[in-house]
């Protein structure tokens, strides 16, 4: 069972701070740390880990442990929006676990913070019935300094613990939710107007694909414009259909689409889902992949 | 380190002999068998096991002791054509390793089966420098019937071995290739002069891709025609050109693509690249495969 694990720590200056929590992380047995990355104008560090669901729990509580000892949000200042110590962890079904499996995880580890850390917790994503609290933007809003406020008011009572702010840790966002795809499509012109339409035409918010954000860029250095987006669920929205609504509508302004690039990771499962509709290939399981059939034979021992 | 082998028996009726086979090759230490199947009117099994160079190694010997105990050629009957007890063998290069290193260890087995069982080899494809003697099809030409003869005939000395066949085990032939992938493409008509033009016109043989062996078929009980595939380098003719070519003279004709399908497994690199092709993805690594980083971050032992 493979779940990841991308907790979000307001604390992204002292280097010292961070890799004693990349240490308390990789002290978790059966825990793999992938990657930890910190940015000091957002004064924030992303840890990304893999586990089964005991590990992921033990090895979140722990970077709780430290967060909550080290980070004050009364003095913290950043660019990026934040809510607590430890602002955002998300669980992400990988191999051999349902999403149903990681929101029970979601909620499991939201009670645990709740109790030893007395940091108050909103499930977001997948793990909230609530349809005004699944987004993490939506959650987050006003952040630290408006929470006690936002927290007295209706509908706004956290899923566990105290119903008022931890007074340096704030509150925690823990949830559930699809590999999120970060993927960008270059188009072979300058205007600026054309990837926004184009990204309004396809965002969710605007009318478009349910698990589409975009938004319109300038590449300056390359002259050139960009839709960026984030695919929050390949399976429901794939790329290739994104893709080529993007490639008609930047034909519907005599612009050709330059190339595409994929961000940080992509589940396989994504890529393959692209191959099989372009190739058309009919009745393909993934246990055609030579590496999935492969790997499977170790897993079981045979 | 993982290299595929699949041994090619010439025994495919005696249920017990295959099972007293598969049991040897199982027994090796760190070898996975992920399949074996037989065919009664070919009389012939293929094996297919995974293992490091060592391990298969010696499954092959193992595998090698048995047929040439069990196996006559001078009363065998089927109809694959076919020179050996054990017929072909095979080593393709899976992950950790290069295709230097499969004909290293082609030639390696090469020379242990002639020193223990006195059964002359053939290398073949990559293991093989002679033009005359990298396709499976010429070495095999007048198969165990016509290789006493063929074998006194000047180029055809083998590359190991005595010069003459063994009595009733035949010659081998062994060596290295890339994973091979069998692939279809059906053509929404039953116009089978349709399929013929176009495997005529992708396959190498007469005048197409290099690494494509192509025939047209038709599929009696749905109507349609088929253009059958062995894709034998995905590296170097890829999957998505050969489709796209297919679709291209099938339009000609005005006959569209119904659907394609991969039969057996297919590499997740060849998925990997048709996915980057159609969707213009740039500076795309395997390394942002997320699958692919897990296995990495769990063999590193990080």
């Amino acid at each position: 069972m493979l779940i990841e694990c991308v907790p979000n720590v307001s604390e992204g200056r002292w280097p010292e701070i961070v890799a004693a929590m990349a240490a308390a992380v990789r002290a978790v047995p059966g825990i793999r740390l992938l990657d930890h990355s910190s940015d000091a104008s957002h004064n924030r560090s992303v840890f990304t880990l893999v586990g089964d669901a005991a590990g992921v729990e033990h090895a979140v509580l722990a970077l709780f442990e430290r967060a909550v000892a080290e980070v004050d949000l009364r003095t913290h200042r950043g660019e990026h929006p934040r809510l607590g110590a430890v602002d955002v962890v998300p669980f992400v079904p990988i191999q051999g676990v349902t999403m149903a499996e990681c929101v029970a995880l979601a909620k499991r580890v939201g009670a645990a913070v709740a109790e030893r850390f007395h940091v108050p917790v909103y499930l977001y994503e997948e793990a909230s019935n609530n349809p005004a609290r699944k987004n993490l933007e939506d959650i987050r809003r006003g952040e630290f300094e408006g929470l006690a406020a936002k927290m007295t008011t209706d509908g706004w009572a956290p899923d566990f613990g105290p119903a008022a702010p931890h007074p340096t840790a704030g509150a925690a966002v823990i949830g559930a939710r699809m590999p999120l795809i970060a993927y960008n499509i270059n188009l072979a012109t300058d205007r600026l107007d054309v990837a926004k339409k184009i990204a309004a035409g396809i965002r969710q918010s605007s009318g478009g694909f349910r698990y589409v954000k975009a938004a319109g860029f300038r590449l300056e250095a390359r002259g050139i414009v960009q839709v960026s987006m984030n695919l929050t669920n390949y399976e429901k929205t794939p790329i290739f259909r994104v893709f080529e609504t993007v490639k008609r509508e930047a034909a519907r302004y005599g612009v050709a689409v330059l190339e595409s690039e994929i961000v940080g990771l992509i589940p396989s499962a994504a890529l393959n889902a692209a191959a099989e509709y372009y190739l058309q290939i009919e009745g393909f399981s993934a246990d055609q992949v030579l590496e999935q059939k492969l790997r499977r034979a170790r897993d079981s021992g045979e």
